[in-house]
């Protein structure tokens, strides 16, 4: 499995994902999913993939080197595209069409590949998409400020706490890593390294880009930190004053034959 | 769905589960799913079940009424086995013929239903199990004291950090509240009121049965501490140091046509 989150708040994107795949237990591998792709000044956009490698390869390969939109038969580029909103539907075309042909090739049903597109060509918004392996898309608000792909119900319960479309930037990358640091705890399928990515608002530039390896001295600190305060925090909830209170709860009677 | 945990301590059992059933997002009831058995001094159990209503309802009335072995051809009832593993064996039967009933009658494969039974008959230890809809069941450990059944991923961080065997019993309810918050806030489909049971170790007896409402004042104070402290927690860890790094990451070359 996979963990992938993209948080977009008013001054910019975070993308983070780790590098685990794995086919059964026994065969794991460290393979990137998070890709950027950049025109400083111009676009800047980050694509993160949970589910099928295969699948996540063949896009991020076709929407690299191109390929024909059927309806212009124009060769189409990701980084051709004028809009965010036009790279997803490139990305979601490509989704479509790999999912197609493993479909026709006996793999059954479309795969339960994930994307995460998220960027800014200039002069247009800066936006954060899921594209699904029929090719539609869903697209991150100011109310729901955060997209999740993989194992997400690990990670979820601090964002839905703390992200809001407000969060700076800075504390946008360190929820998501809080967020990536239970899914890591919790799920096997998870593992580091964890590549992260930052994009400013309105510079379309990939600001920041950066892998985490076991062992780097701030994702440890943070790892301590919240391991300490949350149990810091439980200590300090005081102890249910529940005992004796019976009279609420029906009793299956004891019985004996 | 459903969200149930039980934490097996060298102190006692915690049982908690949420009341929400759902068939589909416009039939929302409240139904218990905690179900407690009781010969004061003799034997106290607990059983929570998770899935389809429908079978956790069957199984528990067929091992309250009781039914007949195949085997020996005697009716047995969940309070006259003489131990746990007997009694995990009783529902895993009752589970096994009520899910191949719904099979034959046309629904398809085995449901998707498990049951937490935990407790404790005199002179016998006190065990917890999670039963599968086969009939098969695995047991709480030492090294792995909770078993969860639902919607368990959002509140299995805090347990795969806080809880120990030696957790005490007060502390093992509070931690399986707030594994039960996390849920409630990112997951729809669980809701309050909460059921939670206490069994003392060697009392064999329902020490605590209790039902927490919306409003219940602890229960409220709990989750607003809870996510206070999360908000300093991490407001209080630095942020991240890794402007500029970005030599560790391979960009995929900008390219026009």
């Amino acid at each position: 499995m996979t963990y992938c989150v993209g948080i977009l708040v008013r001054a910019g994107l975070v993308m983070i994902s780790d590098t685990r795949t794995n086919s059964g237990v026994d065969n794991v591998n460290t393979f990137r999913k998070l890709y950027l792709f950049e025109q400083p000044g111009e676009a800047a956009m980050a694509l993160a993939g949970a589910g099928d490698l295969s699948v996540i390869q063949s896009i991020l390969s076709m929407v690299t080197e191109g390929f024909p939109n059927p309806e212009t038969g124009e060769v189409e580029r990701l980084l051709d595209t004028v809009s965010m909103f036009k790279a997803a539907q490139l990305v979601g075309r490509a989704m479509r069409e790999t999912s197609r042909a493993a479909q026709q090739n006996g793999e059954g049903g479309l795969s339960d590949t994930q994307i995460l597109l998220g960027g800014q060509r200039k002069g247009r918004r800066l936006r954060l998409f899921m594209i699904y392996p029929a090719g539609n898309f869903i697209e991150a608000s100011d109310d729901t400020p955060f997209l999740q792909i993989g194992e997400h119900k690990y990670g979820k319960p601090i964002l839905d706490r703390a992200v809001t479309f407000e969060t700076d930037l800075q504390s946008a990358l360190k929820l998501g890593l809080i967020s990536m640091d239970s899914t890591l705890r919790s799920n096997l399928g998870v593992g580091l390294p964890i590549d992260l990515a930052v994009l400013p608002r309105d510079t379309q530039r990939v600001e920041l880009s950066h892998r985490i390896e076991a062992g780097d001295p701030y994702f440890e600190d943070l790892r301590q930190r919240w391991s300490e305060a949350l149990r810091a925090t439980h200590q300090a909830i005081p102890k249910p004053p529940y005992e004796g209170i019976a009279e609420s709860v029906e009793l299956v009677p004891a019985r004996r034959r």
